[in-house]
């Protein structure tokens, strides 16, 4: 995405013909922006070739997911409604990983009858109801038990998950019991550690810490796990500020791991794949004037893209024309939903705007349409795939003749 | 909603019938207690018989809404499509008031078209593009004016609306030269004031400056205002202490500036008439131990019900069957989504559980099913209406199939 003589483009293609052609709100997403995001992951951590499980709750549209299966990708799946997801999608089952504390046992059952890679379970009656299903089911089970490593991942809370308070994993002594549980069974096979301490991590040393604590914890297992999943939560740059996490020393920090443990790593990336590559290109409706600042009404709204309402999350946003001409009030971009939550950003110095102008917020290839619903009878955005000139139709626009 | 020998009971229907029969999680409303909800809102204000217009996107189950309309009530919609869904639950269209800050032009064209009692109007762009349509299909259009009166609700800062600094409405002195504007338009007919200054408003303090504001602005305008429509906001009791809105003394402020004023008066109420009415029945999955708290885990989560990720809203928690056995440690009420934020409530010395029984989370009619969605690909609830001993499937469970 970049500015061509003034004139944005997603790829080779116009913004503003996207809309014209497809009307708004949609979503598009880069594909080349997608090859190398892949790419850079698979190349950074290439020297111990990690299996890498894409995380399907980040985006769960089965086009996206097969073209991210093509790069030889696997799924990191937290529901029965996923994990059918991904098996559309054509992912080899014994490419997917099922994560999630509440499975319950209709999920559970479906899992073993996929044969799918790992079931990672979270708690210790997880664990029973596995060992009770596959020994009805006479087979016996793939699984991980999830430590909470009590890490805490410098992130937004509601976003940490490996720390003691958060309802992922078992503690370290829940641990070594489960571990010793698992030894007993003859219907489970423990294969997998897995770690997950939350998202939109920036900095790497609450990898290292975490990295710290499952090789002492493996030490007194005394276990050989054929996989250690360390999970996702790589942070990618939202808005100007370009941090996000460096994975050259995240993979420095596995490669001093592997020196002492020989295992398969799994990675479960979400955001850090399909995060920069979404956009979502929306119109001005309305702007209202206002003592303090304008309101930029758009036809995008809270129901299209909830992270700003859940998390007070910021995405760039851009016009699809740049003109020099800036505002000289504060704009408030909102939506037209009543609710004052349904806003996504303030913007001093914005380029001044006028009624019909595209507005295209960045980065929202990772929660935007998975969490969107259809909250004031709103139909859902239609999704593109765009490559070089090429546009693909990857989901059509909801009709509300759906909704009724 | 009731225990009857330590059976928790939706009117003449045990909780846990409803559980086995229909499965979890699902949502569940109670006829009786809706329609004492309406009766009583009526019986409050029957002096001066004001126009009640449900609001539609607490709610929107059409046969929940056709429910409602046989009560008489009108509907107050933000949106084409819950247009189209009064309409199809057989609403009157003269007694719809279209409201919204963002109307597009399509959707004022068949609001239009659809000859509404009212399109409230929020700004001078949507005033002059109302003007421009009806111009064009040679109509006078009948509009209100929304003013923000700049009064604090008291209530959460995500559901205030009318203070200065939220996009809803327009301030007295653009209210006053948009009533210019409205008097010199052959295709607009100005009937109406309105104004809405939050949410979930607990004491009548801010209706009554409310009242005061428009009270002066009316004497500025000299016009006679057939309608004001005073919104919605009426607030009601969730968790335990009983704390609602004081009807009566709302009641005395109105008609106290009814004798000044001779207008109909319009109620846009959503939470009050349905809110209390709705229950979620969820099944505890796991019971996972901890150091400090227990979770547990239940197969209800944010995507069925938003309002405590959205707002940190609390809803009272009852089981189904009630027990005296207490549980020692803190329990923590989670669904199964992978996020931090998938949290119910906090509770201490809650009645002592076990896996597989039934929770009820209540006083969730209101934005409950309204703002659910999809999110980790799973199926929305299915809806059933209680009356007496009767249940009525309202709407279907969704099918992993309609996700695909």
């Amino acid at each position: 995405m970049k500015y061509i003589k003034k004139i944005l483009t997603i790829e080779k293609v116009k913004v503003r013909d996207i809309a014209k052609k497809f009307d708004t709100p949609t979503y598009c997403y880069s594909y080349n922006q997608l090859k190398k995001n892949i790419n850079d992951f698979k190349k950074n951590f290439e020297s111990f070739s990690p299996l890498i499980c894409f995380a399907i709750k980040s985006n769960t549209n089965v086009n996206l997911i097969r073209e991210i299966k093509k790069f030889g990708l696997g799924a990191d799946v937290v529901s029965i409604g996923e994990l059918m997801m991904a098996l559309k999608a054509g992912i080899n089952p014994k490419k997917i990983v099922f994560s999630g504390v509440g499975k319950t046992s209709k999920e559970i059952a479906y899992a073993i009858d996929k044969k799918i890679l790992l079931i990672n379970a979270e708690s210790k009656s997880e664990i029973k109801e596995i060992d009770r299903i596959a020994k009805n089911k006479k087979k016996k089970v793939q699984i991980g038990i999830r430590l909470n490593p009590n890490t805490d991942a410098n992130t937004l809370s509601q976003i940490s998950t490996g720390k003691k308070e958060n309802k992922f994993g078992v503690n370290e002594k829940t641990f070594l019991e489960l571990v010793n549980y698992c030894m007993g069974s003859k219907n489970i096979s423990l294969k997998c550690l897995s770690v997950h301490i939350g998202s939109q991590i920036l900095d790497h040393k609450p990898y290292e810490k975490m990295l710290n604590v499952i090789d002492k914890i493996i030490v007194k297992t005394k276990h050989n796990f054929e996989f250690i999943d360390l999970g996702g939560g790589m942070g990618i740059s939202y808005g100007d500020n370009n941090r996000k996490l460096n994975y050259t020393k995240y993979n420095i920090a596995i490669k001093k791991f592997l020196k002492k443990h020989s295992t398969k790593i799994i990675f479960e990336p979400g955001r850090s794949i399909v995060g920069n590559i979404g956009f979502l290109i929306s119109k001005v409706i309305y702007i209202k004037e206002n003592d303090e600042k304008d309101f930029v009404i758009l036809d995008a709204a809270m129901n299209d893209l909830m992270r700003p309402a859940l998390y007070g999350a910021n995405h760039k946003t851009l016009t699809s024309i740049k003109t020099n001409r800036k505002s000289k009030k504060t704009y408030e971009f909102v939506g037209p939903i009543c609710e004052s939550t349904d806003k996504f950003a303030s913007l001093k110095n914005f380029q001044k705007l006028k009624e019909k102008d595209i507005i295209v917020m960045c980065d929202v290839g990772a929660y935007g349409m998975s969490l969107s619903s259809n909250y004031n009878v709103r139909p859902k955005p239609a999704e593109l795939l765009i490559e070089e000139s090429k546009i693909r139709i990857i989901k059509k626009r909801q009709k509300h003749k759906d909704l009724m």
